[in-house]
């Protein structure tokens, strides 16, 4: 059994590698290399897998794992700038690959009722990425 | 090759565990233990999972899939209380994971053509819940 | 110049009128008279009309008027049955025409930037009321 | 008769006066003030009223409508931050309101079948503003 | 008071005035004009304005209003071409705008209770008209 | 890792085995095949699976999935009549079964930087098929 909760947030960010040289982002990147910036409001799913409790009737309290995703990511990275304000996005090209991936190694330890079965990051209603972890 | 449906009801429930005391199911379902029940419009994804019927093109016919979600399914629970109206769900606490799995049971029977893949369950658009069976 | 925001809310309703007898309830509302209710993922919106202040660029700040949105309606009416447990709902057939009303009469007053323009109430995405007031 | 066109954007922003102190913007603007910007999915609807041509059965070609929307408005704030890249928003609060207003003066001009009508800008789902005109 | 049912039917169309020679149809309608036709997800939505019955707490009975709908429309296009099969757009070009008002036409008489406000047929996410009468 | 593009397009069709009598074509296909057709706004998503490239933090460029898209697909079908207008669809039933299978065949060989994992055909709102391959 796998139960999902949703949640959005609205951030810019930059597509860069600063290891690369203007001329490689450019043609790398396109357009999302805007030196200032663009942003997106993104939606963020999280997936969690595991047996009903039969007490409850439930896999996690999705009230809980909303706080989970919350004080893991979702407050940290609500109208910010991914490249800049967010301490654990230090170092990575913000692309929703990368950003499925950090947002699963943020929540990954805190659940513990059933595992965390998957991370959908979409950053605009044609684009997403799918990480369910190593 | 994968075929999904999707159909939708409004119904009324109520978590709550009775066989616990009220202080259990305050703390446990929060307000949605409220006493005279809360209720959503719940949308309801069935996929079913076979080779391409080279001669009709289709998995299964979506339309006979719909009909067998509203026999078994969706005319049983739609403008009910599902605590209270429904005979399949005698006993069982309505959370979306229980849900999912007692409409699993109810609907995998009558899918002849094609094996039940999958049921989901979406609460609200930000809580949903997937079952896969066993 | 109008600006509008939309919340959502779950509640659990039942359509009838106590001052007509059982046939003319099932008559006129059908299995929305169920005895013990349905529900529905409510979404409300809320238009407010005014100037665009120069200083701020905005007309009403839209967390503020989503405060009030709060306060008034969504805390008081979401996870809650309309029938029985909303004080300002006492002796209105929760339908989502007398809703809207009594929403905007909960609201207006307390909107001073603008004027309260328009209350969208969407019971399902395929039902939905407009009030702009008398 | 009223048609509308649906395009959408991504862009970052920053809610600043900077005629105001660092006090005065944080306690309007919030974390909408965040000095890195922050940033969103916008959705630009516009429509046009007038009548139908009788020889074309419109009112407005809308591919002549969309490409007006993107050569004065979409092209020029797409993937850009909007409080610094874009010419027509110099010392414009790029709040949804400012921007609704901005959006249709640079549109108007260039509407010559029918008259522009209105315009709406979403800023999430859950935000809009709607302009039409004086 | 306005409420609003909405319901989506399929079909094919082509755009062709064929009172016209291929050269201009091809540069008005682009490909639009294909001579086998394409087709789209139609999305309809109907709203009637006028005072809330106190007995009922309706504008008019939503399920009567889409009951209007399918008799008056949707079964009459839905699965159809739109430029050969539908009795009353015969010599229509099936544009969004004359659908829109095709359709009001077929339906204004049959609304009895309260007034027929507005019809808007949605083509795709992106392409609307709106019809408010004469 | 995997990564989703998701595009739309518009197109008529009918359902219909010309192997098959009229009879027997009416009985499995119904309204579907109504012999001028209908049509929908089909969407497309189509995900990539692959390890993130460390120096872009993409799997695959979604600019350049999204090209391939339109090159092998969206261009060849939009504003068509899949029955008549698509060399690659001779023959074939236009099922969303055999769509999905047949734009899995047209964008694979194209796919170079990670692996084609899924593609998903929505044919309306309800209805969708997904296919992985053999």
């Amino acid at each position: 059994m796998i139960v999902t909760a949703r949640l959005d947030f609205s951030a810019a960010h930059r597509l860069n590698n600063p290891a690369k040289d203007a001329e490689w982002n450019r043609r790398v990147y396109g357009k999302c290399d805007n030196p200032s910036g663009h942003g997106h409001n993104y939606v963020l799913e999280v997936s969690v897998e595991g047996p009903i409790d039969p007490e409850t009737g439930m896999v996690i309290d999705l009230k809980r794992l909303k706080d989970i995703m919350r004080d893991r990511v979702v407050n940290r990275v609500d109208h910010t700038n991914l490249n800049v304000d967010v301490e654990f996005l230090r170092g990575v090209i913000p692309t929703a690959e990368n950003l499925a991936r950090a947002f699963w190694e943020q929540m990954a330890p805190a659940i513990v009722e059933g595992r965390l079965r998957r991370v959908v990051l979409h950053e605009t209603e044609r684009n997403s990425a799918v990480y369910e972890g190593e």
